[in-house]
């Protein structure tokens, strides 16, 4: 078994895992019920990973946790615009 | 530098990473706006990077993932508990 396809198929699927959440918030407009902290949580976690993983030499895991951060930076941003927007800013 | 220690916090961050939005929709009783497919997609995502973990063998990216994978579940069934009692069950 070629173990370095499984190390690639979870990466995609956990480095892009707030994509689908990006696109929901995007297309109600709306952010109601989406945790801050979960995604605070996340970046700060996905940065340590990241240096985790440069100790590891492990490009993978590198890489992946970077881009994450990158969508975990645009789900923030969606989450104060909406709650802004509609007076739900609870920063939870 | 003890680089585990970084593991081990990168470990904790992301493992936990979906509880505070586990007790944010617990809170709300409501989960509108989270998104099913994140959650689906980190589960799916969480099984692979555990499996990469054994082939690492690395017991950090092992432990992580497994017990993030049942946050996860405890998140999902939030999810279809709280949108189906208010009729906003969109599966995505």
């Amino acid at each position: 078994m070629e173990w370095h396809i499984i190390g690639i198929a979870a990466s995609f699927l956990t480095t892009f895992g707030f994509v689908p959440q990006i696109v929901k918030m995007h297309r109600a407009k709306s952010a109601k019920d989406v945790s801050l902290v979960t995604l605070l949580q996340f970046g700060a976690g996905n940065i340590l990973w990241a240096l985790y993983g440069v100790y590891l030499k492990n490009l993978i895991i590198m890489t992946a946790n970077i881009i994450t951060f990158i969508t975990i930076i645009v789900a923030i941003a969606f989450y104060y615009h909406y709650n802004r927007e509609h007076g739900l800013l609870d920063n939870f």
